[in-house]
This record gives structure tokens, C-alpha cells and sequence, in this order.
């Protein structure tokens, strides 16, 4: 069975090292966040994780959901995992104080989000929706509503969905066909059919709470005639508890990949009752108040499936015994050395590392600029720090989950044979994180969010939230002789970067189809900058530590140098692809291909 | 379910225009391969293919093998498919005409190999694993031995296997325990425990040969102390009928990530009778001969998946209607233009093409050498081909293995959210292809062998086999202005390559951990500019033509232009990555992974 230990020595060096906790400590409402505080909430969830989450890992993904009678039930032991887990607070975690939350910043949240994703992909699912719910309501609801629905989605005894997609729509969203018709007493009949709805339907939480983007009778066509409704699968009666069952069901589940455990619904909405939430068709602006957060989410999803095959990866390259180290005998009293000597195993298992604590810090420093961007009583700095997460998001969503993929792909490949049996659960790491490229916006899309909306807009203003820190950085550290190996390359991938983003930016405007052309590279290439950045300052802190036992701050300036030479350089070809412009791929006609 | 129709135009291409038939027909045995041969046996392929292997794709990951009682059943449906495909005359199609094959060339067969593995990855382990026994017999066995074997693995009556790992050894051979014990009539009794057999145990063919890998009482330790036994399940009778029941049993079947419809045994040898292939001692010797064509043959595989995700990517991009073109609508009287338009989209379709394309190319090319190689009356000629297959053969495991993986990732990215349902389809090529890099030799494993037996071996002998042919088509070409497109990336890519050659041979004679530390980039660097020469020798083909209704020589130009825009620039960074040196592999202490 696959070993998970939180990576808590590396949790607490993003935290309180690279982001800072002092910046944190001035906001509101996060004046006590010490290590008194810090140190149990990331102590308790790696426990839970480990202990609770984990062991349900590869028995969910065999048992699976099934479906019986419009009932989903989950695999063994969820049900009592979800129970512990709302009675640890979990499901609380980021939820505000008012509605019973303990308003624990992003920043710390994060990394249990983290956690939770290493341990049990799938399980996290549940809780995940019902944060999206929270969110909807909390920033689009009524009064009402959020008194109604927020406790209860606090404290997990009610959970949430997101119901988007549809089967003749998933990224055009304008295509809905699902309609609300207004009643005398104010709500709405639902009636329609929405697929791929996670967590649709289960046994976890005594009622369901669906957002569901549908139409009024009045809405204009495309997106700007979508309104955002909220559907409870009981009505809640007076007293706030579930009553009446509502005319919405699950009516098929899929059969995936991966996420097994985790009930991606077939939902039938019958003329079922639901509210507006927000004003009428602007149910898609509502939505995307959200989606950066989510999309948040689902990168530190990526992350969290890198850093559990990294650790099971090395685990096995410590064991297996095969072949002779290049260098000589490094075992000789045993039939083989440990495949660990090999240098080709070496590469696989430092590109998992390095891209893994690479995403972890950036996630951190993304992590407080949201915390600020929500926090600050400040206009002006809160706007800086959401610049800052504007521009990030769908390079942490995009890059971290492409992470995801590639880690699990390696850790299987340093199992070898091994690696492709079930029993072993390397694979499962690889069909879980698939999901991760496609859904809240696949990878591509988060590409044309990066050239289309993120490049532009303000002039440039959420692109110099990142360059000019970088640039600041590398002025200030261009006479430290000691950061030289990470300054160099830093500031070579960086200048491509620039000058990339400058003629990605021109041919876009008068021809939008380059810079859809350009855009994935053009992410991938912005997102090793932004982990160069991120490694040469987690360098730069580690330069200036004294000797250690433990030898951490060694390994970080390892592993940054090998981010350098062995990551970094990717960027070159990359620049390449973005400036190659689009004429190759506007030149094939449809019929050839 | 998911499509497939084999690229028939595009092999014809390959085979008589780019490599060329009149080579071919040059060779004892090759005399007839014309129009009048080739096109029926592909077509009789494709056919069978499409309307008999491919419908069984699906049912056969979901049914999987089932053992009982020692015996495997294979899914449904495939013991008929079996008997037609031996009725087909397909397990006889590379066999020698004296013991009922049909002698054909493998440039002929690893056409018909990529339509099985494009149809069917799971059902061509078995055809594919008795053609390994077939070949270790015919080179290494005794006159009674291939008297006795060869036909009956040649129609199929009865099936081979490959008896190699160990549970504590894959890649490392020499720590094999299997034993071999010598019997006063000359055979011996052979015991131990082998896993990952694949066709272990089936119920397709009445009879099981395996070639198992054993020692010998006086066997000397390591590699060189490993010896060749072929074992059958049921041992013959004089009349060459299967006889008594051999103690060889099946006792497991590994649960896997895919081709889950070929049985993937561990087996137990409990004092089995065996007889010796060829010299004592000398058994991994004898394995080695034939692991070159295993190779190929599971490059091959890569190829086909390649090929069949890439067939039902663009189905799905002409069919799914989301989202409009960023040049204006493209179908303003549907509700949405196809996905095909987008750039993002087209990346992802020309990416797939233009790889499978160019390894199709590729193998072609090295199919024809191999031909050349094994059939060519004159030993120089036979040497000068062979060397060329020696040297491509780690590149075209690896590559094309690796790009099985991608292109089966960026089908179902293509796909969205239904790319991750089982009933598409899509993710199962995905999970099949994943095996593709592992088994026959890890990609890691190829690589070394490439830098490590390849590069220097016979003062770079091999080398020149690629770079002679290159330079002189280069130079050849340089005043074709047409050619330009194609001849300046490449010139740049190839350069690059034998700069990387000279440093990385250079560096790996006074440290070969250095050459292991650039191996695997170095395998993708080359492989790529081989593929760029692939390319450059399919546009200067094209540009070769008149003008066509059918489109196929645009198309051709027009993916061989985008292949050199927007995936050759990746040897730039590869070509870093190699220089960048082995210190930052080193450098990491093994307690701080």
C-alpha cells in the first residue's frame, strides 16, 4: 500500500519562511496566527490524512460508487471518514467565524487542501464542492439564504454542487439548455439535465445543496443570459431542516478513469424548486467570482498527487535492489545496489521533487496574495495582491495539474513493472490526477484565460505584479556572488519570458487566433519562470542558514540547482514554439486532417 | 466506441515511396513484393482489424482474464478472434516458407503489426509473444527443436512466451534463481518462480512454449551464468501432439492498469521438464538477438496507439460543436463551430500527426534495414544495414513508446471531460500505452543503451549509419529553395545532436555516470532529429508531386512544416539539459531524497 507523510518541514518553510507569516499576521482576523496555531491545524490533518484518508485510498478506487434506486453510495468507510472528518472541523476550516467557521486564512487552508489530495483525491472531492457552494452563496446569496445554508455547509452536515456542465456544453457554457420558470411565490421550477456533477448524489451528508446555472424565460442568448439558482435536494423547512424531497435526481453515474470513489452524477432536474442566487442572468459572473479559487484548488490537486508519488517513488528507488551503481558498488555486501545510485532514476525522482516544491512555494506565495486580496483593509493593496492572483491562476491550475500527470507518470516509471499493477497503487495516482488537466476549465482553456484576458487587461496591470518583484530580485541579488547559479538562469528564462510576452501580446491584438496559437506553450513557459523566481528566493533563503543536522537547506540548494539546469532550460524551446506563430496551424484544412 | 480505420494511403507512402519497394525486392525471398502482394495483406489487415480485433477492445478491458483452477479464460470473443486470425494466415505472415510461413518481409509485418496494436493492444500480446519464441527457437534451437516447434508456433496451433523476471529482478538479470537442473536423458528439470509473463496461461492455443531463462548448477554468478530452456506446458509426443501435462502452472494474474485482456502470469516452474536453446551459459546471449526486433516491435505498439488516438481525436474535434473561431464563426448556422478550429485544438491534433507520422516514417525506414539486414546476399551491405538498426532500436522503443503515452494524454485532452469516461474509449489507449515504456526494457534502460553500447561501440560505427545519410541529404538539398522550410531546422537540430554526441561520448569514457546523467535527453534529442530527417525526406517527396485531389501531399508539407516549427525547437532545451552535466544528479545525498 502506497506510504503518504505530510511534507510538514517543507510545509512550515513556505509558510513561515518564503511567504512570511508576519504579513499575514496583519490582517484581520489572522493577528493570532502563530505557531500555536499553525503548528496543531497542520499536525491534525496530517494525522487524519494519514491515518484515516489514506487507508481508504485504494479501496475506494476498487469498490467505487454505485448507484442504486437514485441512492449513490460510497465505498467502505467514507461515510464514517466524512463523519470524522466534519468532527475534526475540517469542512470549517476557511468557513467565516459567523456562520461557525474558524476563518483560517487560505494560506494555511492550502496546504491542508494539499494533504487531503495526497492522501485521497476522491474523498477531497466532497468536501471541495461543498466549498464551492459555500462560496457561491457566501459572496452571491441573500441575507436568507446565507443564514440558511452557510452553517450547515460550514459544518458538513449539508454538502454542495456545481451544476455547469451539460451534455452539449462544458466550456461554452452559453449553450445551456436547463430552464428556470418563475413561481407567484418567488422561487423557480428547475427542469433540465446536467452531467458530470461531483458529488451529485451520496450517503455522506443528510441533505445536498446544488448551484445550478440555468435560464429564465427572459434571458438573452450566450452567457449573458445565465442565472445562477440555488437547489436543495430537500427543502429546508422552517426550522432549517430537510424536508420535503425536491424534484432533482441522480440518474446515472459515470464510470471513469480515476476519482472512483469520488460520484460524478447524471443529474435530472424535474421542475425541481430553486431560488436565484445574485441577480438574473449574471449567474456566470457569479460563478467566476469563484473560479479562480477553485481553480486554485484543483492545481494544489496536482501538487498534492505529485508530492504522494514522489514520496513512493523514492521509498521504492531506497528498496529495490538492481544493478550496480555507475560510480561502483554502493551496497557491496548486498546482490544489487539500490536503483537510487542510478542517474537516469536520480533525474526522474529530482524532476518530481523539484517541480513539486517549486509549485508548493509558489502556491504559498499565491495562497497569502489571496489572503491579502480578501483581507487587507486597504483598497489598494488588496486590488495589488488579487493583480497578483489574477495573473497566477491559471498558471497554478494549468502547470500544477500537467505536474500532477507527469509525476505520477514518472513515479510508475521508476517502479518499473511494478508500477503498472493496481495492487501497488502507483497507477491510481496517474488515472486520479488525469482529471485534474481536464475539469474546471481544461488546460488549454486556462492558456486562453492567461493570453486573453490575464495579458491585456488594465494595460498590463496584472502582469507587472509579477515582473516587477522578479526584476526587483534580481537586481538586488545580481552582486551576490553566491546566487549566481540561480540568478543566471533566472534571469535568461525570465528575459525570454519578457520578450515573449511583448510579441505574444502584439500579434494578439490584431489577430486573436496567435495568441491562441502561442498559449499553451506560452503558460508552460510563464509557469517554470514563476518556479525559477520561486526557487531562487527558497535559494536565497537557504544560502543564509547556518549548518543544520537535519540537512534541509542542503537539499533545497540542491534540488534548486537542479531546477536550474534540468527544468529551466525547457523554457528555451519553449520561447521557440511561442514565437514559431500560428501560420502551421491555420494552414491545414479541416478535411485533411 | 471508438473509431479506427488503418492509415492505409500513408502506408503505402512509407513503404513505396519514402523507403521503397525496389530495395526490398533486391532481397532473396522479396522478389514478388509488389502491388499485387502488398495491398492484399494490408488490406486483409485492416479488415480484419476494424470488423474483428477492434470491437474487442473495449469488452476485453472491461472482462479482463479470469483464472481458475490454474486455467486463464480470456475474455470474450477472443478465442474466435484468435482462430480467425490464425485461419487469416496472420501468426505465419513473418515465418519461414519451410516451416509454413509466408516469409514476408518486416516491412511488410510492422505495418500489419501497428493496425493490431491500433485495434487491439491487449490481444497482439499473444500473436506478438509467439513470434518472440518463434525467432529465439529458429536462431538458437537445435534442428529437432525448430523441427518440432517452429510450424506449430507458425500457425498459431500453439503459442510462445518470454520467461524473464523474477520478483527480485527485471532490469538486473544476472540476480536470476531459477535453476536447471541436468537429467540423465538430456533435458533438465527447471525450478523456480517467474512473474509478469504475459500469455502465461490462455485458453487460445492448445499448447504453451515457454522460453524460460534459467541456471545451471555451474553456472558462473551474473549475466554470464544464465542459460535458455524451452519448456512447454504440455510436453510433446513423438507425434509432436501435446502430451502429458508439464509441472508448469499459472498460480496468479497481476491486476493492472491496462491491457487488462492479455494474461499478465506469474508462474511457477516446480521442477518442470525443460531443454536447452542453444549454449549453456549463453542464454541471455541468446535473448539479446532477438531483443532487438522485441524492441521495434514494442516501438511499434507505441506507433499504434499513437495512431488510433490521434483517428478518434479528430472525429471528436469535427463532431463537438463548442465555443466560435477566433477568425469569426465557421458554422454560423449551428449553435456553436466545431472544436477543430481552435488553435489550442489543433496544437494538440497536429502534435499527435505529426509524430505518429514521422514514426511511421521512421520505422518504415528502419523495418527496411532490418530487411536489408537479414536478407541481403552480401555481408557488407548486411552490416551497414544492421548497424543502423542497432543504433535506432533503444530510440524507437523509447520514442515512440513515450509518444503513444502523449498522444493517447492529448486525445483525451482533446475529448474534455468525456476523454476520462471508460465508454469513450480514449482513456483506455491511454492506460494500454503506459505499459509501452516500461516493459522489454524500461525507457531508461533504452537509453543507456544507447549512450552506454551504441555511441561508442566500433569507433562510433553505428553513429555513422545516421549521420553519413543525414549530411549527405543535407548538402544534397542545401540549393532547393523549396526545401528551405525543412532543411534549416533540421541542419540546426543536427547539428546540435553531434555536438551533444562528440561532448556526451567524450564525457561518458572518463565517467559513465556522466553519459547516464544525459541519457534519456539525448535519446529524445536524437530521436527527434531523426524524425526531422524523416520529415525532411517526406517534404522533399511531396514537393515532388503534381497537384492532387486528395490532398495527401499538402497535408504531408503542411504537418511537416508545423513539426519543425512547433516540436523540433524542443532540442534546444534537451540539448541544455545534456550539457548541463551529471553534478546535479550527484550532488543529492541519498537519506535527503
Amino acid at each position: 500500500m502506497p506510504i503518504y507523510a505530510a511534507p510538514l518541514r517543507d510545509m512550515r518553510f513556505v509558510l513561515n519562511e518564503l511567504a512570511g507569516t508576519a504579513a499575514l499576521r496583519a490582517l484581520p482576523g489572522c493577528e493570532e496566527l502563530g505557531p500555536d496555531l499553525i503548528d496543531p491545524v497542520l499536525e491534525g490533518a496530517a494525522t487524519f490524512c494519514t491515518e484515516v484518508l489514506l487507508p481508504l485510498n485504494q479501496s475506494g478506487d476498487s469498490e467505487g460508487c454505485t448507484l442504486a434506486n437514485g441512492a449513490v453510495r460510497t465505498p467502505q468507510g467514507f461515510r464514517e471518514a466524512y463523519d470524522g472528518f466534519r468532527a475534526g472541523g475540517w469542512t470549517a476550516l476557511a468557513a467565516d467565524p459567523q456562520w461557525g467557521g474558524q476563518g483560517l486564512p487560505k494560506s494555511l487552508g492550502a496546504l491542508v487542501e494539499e494533504m487531503i489530495c495526497s492522501a485521497n483525491l476522491a474523498f477531497g472531492m466532497y468536501p471541495g464542492l461543498s466549498h464551492g457552494a459555500y462560496m457561491a452563496i457566501a459572496k452571491h446569496g441573500s441575507a436568507d439564504q446565507q443564514a440558511l445554508y452557510l452553517p450547515k455547509l460550514a459544518s458538513g452536515e449539508w454538502s454542495g454542487t456545481m451544476c455547469l456542465t451539460e451534455p452539449q456544453c462544458g466550456t461554452d457554457l452559453g449553450l445551456i439548455r436547463t430552464r428556470a420558470a418563475p413561481e407567484p411565490d418567488g422561487s423557480f421550477r428547475i427542469t433540465g439535465g446536467k452531467i458530470f456533477i461531483s458529488a451529485g448524489e451520496h450517503d455522506l451528508a443528510e441533505n445536498i445543496i446544488h448551484l445550478v446555472l440555468a435560464k429564465l424565460p427572459d434571458a438573452p442568448p450566450g452567457t449573458r443570459g445565465i442565472s445562477l439558482f440555488v437547489v436543495p435536494k430537500f427543502l429546508p423547512t422552517a426550522a432549517g431542516r430537510p424536508g420535503a424531497r425536491n424534484a432533482v435526481t441522480c440518474t446515472g453515474l459515470e464510470h471513469k478513469m480515476g476519482i472512483k470513489a469520488s460520484a460524478t452524477c447524471a443529474m435530472a432536474f424535474d421542475g425541481a424548486t430553486g431560488w436565484l442566487v445574485g441577480r438574473p442572468h449574471r449567474g456566470l459572473a457569479a460563478m467566476f467570482t469563484m473560479m479562480n479559487e477553485a481553480r486554485l484548488g484543483v492545481g494544489v490537486q496536482g501538487l498534492g498527487i505529485a508530492e504522494v508519488a514522489y514520496q513512493n517513488a523514492v521509498a521504492y528507488a531506497r528498496d529495490r535492489l538492481q544493478g550496480r551503481g555507475l560510480d561502483g558498488a554502493a551496497a557491496p555486501d548486498k546482490p544489487a545496489d539500490p536503483i537510487l545510485v542510478h542517474p537516469d532514476i536520480r533525474r526522474m525522482l529530482l524532476t518530481m521533487r523539484a517541480m513539486t516544491e517549486g509549485c508548493r512555494a509558489l502556491a504559498a506565495l499565491v495562497a497569502q496574495a489571496h489572503d491579502v486580496g480578501q483581507r487587507h483593509p486597504d483598497a489598494a493593496a488588496r486590488q495589488a495582491a488579487d493583480d497578483y492572483v489574477q495573473l497566477m491562476t491559471p498558471i497554478i491550475k494549468a502547470l500544477f495539474t500537467d505536474t500532477g500527470w507527469e509525476a505520477a507518470g514518472l513515479g510508475m516509471q521508476v517502479w518499473g513493472g511494478h508500477g503498472y499493477i493496481r495492487d501497488n497503487g502507483m497507477e491510481q495516482f496517474a488515472r486520479d490526477a488525469r482529471i485534474t488537466q481536464i475539469y474546471e476549465g481544461t488546460n488549454g482553456i486556462q492558456a486562453l484565460d492567461l493570453v486573453g484576458r490575464k495579458l491585456g487587461t488594465h494595460a498590463g496591470r496584472y502582469l507587472r505584479s509579477f515582473f516587477h518583484p522578479a526584476l526587483a530580485f534580481i537586481e538586488a541579488q545580481s552582486e551576490v556572488p553566491a546566487m549566481e547559479p540561480f540568478l543566471l538562469p533566472l534571469s535568461k528564462a525570465f528575459g525570454r519570458l519578457q520578450q515573449v510576452t511583448a510579441e505574444v501580446a502584439r500579434r494578439g491584438l490584431s489577430d486573436p487566433f496567435e495568441a491562441g496559437a502561442a498559449a499553451s506553450d506560452y503558460l508552460r513557459l510563464f509557469g517554470l519562470t514563476a518556479l525559477a523566481f520561486a526557487w531562487a528566493r527558497m535559494a536565497e533563503i537557504a544560502l543564509r542558514q547556518g549548518p543544520e543536522p537535519e540537512g534541509f537547506y542542503k537539499a533545497k540548494l540542491a534540488t534548486a540547482r537542479f531546477f536550474m539546469q534540468r527544468i529551466l532550460p525547457e523554457t528555451s524551446s519553449l520561447a521557440a514554439k511561442c514565437l514559431a506563430g500560428g501560420e502551421t496551424l491555420r494552414e491545414m484544412d479541416a478535411a485533411l486532417f
